[in-house]
């Protein structure tokens, strides 16, 4: 922390925006985000720049701040030029491109010595053929751009299969990943400085619904943390992070870690991280980005997290929420609309077992 | 917690408001303030309504919200006025206009019964006619209004003393407060919903420098937790309190718990709750305001605040504080003025010992 305030701007507004803003003021770090929704969340404690991301006037606020992150990857490759030389970018634009997109990430990935999941590049008729053999008979077939919480994915089993999967997804460049009998899907988070400097994020335990993570768990002394940390240092100086990314694994039964995917940013399975004592993933974000000095943010206590997610003709109960101990709200002023992020709780608790017993509570509270 | 989204008003806009609306966000909670400075800490996370307390359309905003409350009890009382009837004001108006007056706060709490120091009401020249000895020969006179952090102070021990203070001070209405020999000053906030439910924060104790708190530390077991917790719980309910109010104690060498004064809001001393783990100070206050389920909130962790005030050409060691561990600045964004307070650091660790040698520590960073 330096004695001037140090001014951040976000590429997107939403609830990764608006809590990485909570994160940033006590910092003494003032926020500015750049994002086309008037409702944006993170309007409520960030200048909030309403306009598109290409926007010009928008562009040129974002690079007179100190440094700029962002909470959405999907951002017009445009964006990036317009800001390149004017201001850092964290993480830079080469990784962003690159984690935007499904076959680039998988390929670098290997080649930074980190094991993925086998796949097949799809983006012409030929390179259908024969690609479920190579793949192991049974993959996924997901777009390489712009999917995310399970949509733009197809599960195939046969030719005739994946030639229709394909023809859905609009024949667009796709990824056809085989299906991995996982035990666990885990997630660490890394953060790197521009001095090169790394620290870590602890590791998570997620389950998900319907392609939406539902549930995360972080417990002391998980036997895949060192693995997952050896994988995400190595990754991260591989690629020249700066600022922070998060890998989601597949815990395989041998006990092997592959990479899933991914995120340059906080994510949704680190949300725990701000109520387990300490440091949060929004603060490391923060940290990282701004060049300021970084530790390892673990929480203190085992920790929990149950995503709020737009159920139709279901709510949560609030009252039943308030009463379970340990509980902490995180509401992110969104409209609601089914399927759709509303918000999560975070459940602390002194020891593992209280933790379990109340987790299955507060998930009978949450549809 | 409802399903739609409260709104809460703060009359107010500085570190206490903005830390409030920073605790009020992830509730669901959206939050104006009515400040007239434009560059009030608050702005940066809340609707900041920039006028005088006393605006007629910042009043009528207000009334529009859910409840109001307070940052910052000193304001006029044509503001409790104009919102009476409109919409509860947590703490209400008889409970505020007590607490902003030294002398009728004393005889309210003798009335709840809780002691405090001796003290005679200092209004007329007559007054001041063998009050001296009335309150122990040793005294301070306090302005009966509008005294905070030592000012309006003013320490006596004779006669002639006393005169001149009081003619220094104005000739206003003051107490004269006998000089008590206290072992140590705590403080403990109790927290009161609408419906009567009671809930309390843990028992710190409080180290000041030049008439302003210094460091605040929280340690498990506190032996003056059970009297200060029954003092306030006692004056909260005979108060009629609705919302949040600390206390702060003066402890005697035999153990007894003085009132010393009563803030009807959050409190510098409660700082360290937002770092302990757990609920804080700010979200209690928001809860109990807006009649939401309210728990005792108490840090997890033994934990500690030093504050962060503008001393002429000195600063704050900002990468001493970074580096040592367990530490969490928070920052107002407000100019830097001697004597002013601009942020503070909450220090957090698994141990007594560990928290009482970094203390030390961070003591000396902090100039």
């Amino acid at each position: 922390m330096t004695s001037h305030s140090p001014h951040l701007g976000i590429l997107g507004g939403g609830q990764l925006a608006q809590m990485l803003a909570l994160a940033a003021l006590p910092l003494g770090v003032r926020v500015t985000v750049l994002e086309p929704d008037i409702l944006a969340p993170a309007r409520l404690c960030a200048t909030h720049l309403h306009a598109p991301y290409t926007d010009a006037a928008g562009l040129d606020a974002l690079a007179g701040c100190d440094a700029v992150t962002l909470e959405f990857e999907n951002v017009p490759v445009e964006v990036l030029t317009a800001l390149e030389g004017r201001v850092p970018v964290r993480p830079e634009r080469a990784l962003l491109e690159r984690s935007k997109h499904r076959a680039h990430e998988k390929e670098a990935l290997q080649e930074a010595g980190a094991r993925t999941a086998p796949f097949v590049v799809i983006e012409t008729e030929a390179n259908l053929d024969g690609a479920l053999e190579r793949v192991g008979r049974q993959g996924i077939l997901k777009t390489s751009e712009l999917g995310y919480d399970g949509k733009g994915q197809s599960r195939v089993s046969d030719a005739a299969g994946l030639q229709s999967a394909w023809d859905e997804l609009g024949r667009v460049p796709c990824v056809l990943e085989g299906l991995v009998q996982f035990e666990r899907e885990v997630s660490l988070a890394v953060a790197r400085g521009p001095d090169g400097a790394l620290a870590f994020g602890p590791l998570i335990e997620n389950v998900h619904r319907n392609g939406i993570l539902r549930t995360s768990l972080f417990l002391e002394g998980d036997p895949h943390e060192a693995q997952a940390r050896e994988i995400a240092g190595r990754v991260a100086g591989a690629w020249g992070l700066e600022g922070l990314m998060t890998l989601e694994f597949f815990g395989l039964p041998e006990g092997e870690l592959l990479v899933n995917e991914v995120a340059p940013r906080v994510h949704n399975s680190g949300h725990l991280t701000q109520d387990g004592g300490g440091v949060s993933q929004f603060d490391a974000q923060v940290r990282a980005v701004l060049g300021l000095p970084l530790a390892d943010w673990r929480p203190l206590h085992p920790c929990a997290m149950v995503n709020i997610i737009g159920a139709e003709g279901k709510t949560p109960d609030w009252a039943g929420i308030d009463a379970l101990p340990g509980t902490r709200l995180h509401l992110y002023h969104k409209a609601w609309r089914a399927g759709r992020k509303l918000g999560h709780v975070n459940l602390v608790t002194a020891d593992e077992q209280t933790l379990r017993a109340r987790l299955s509570q507060l998930e009978t509270l949450i549809p």
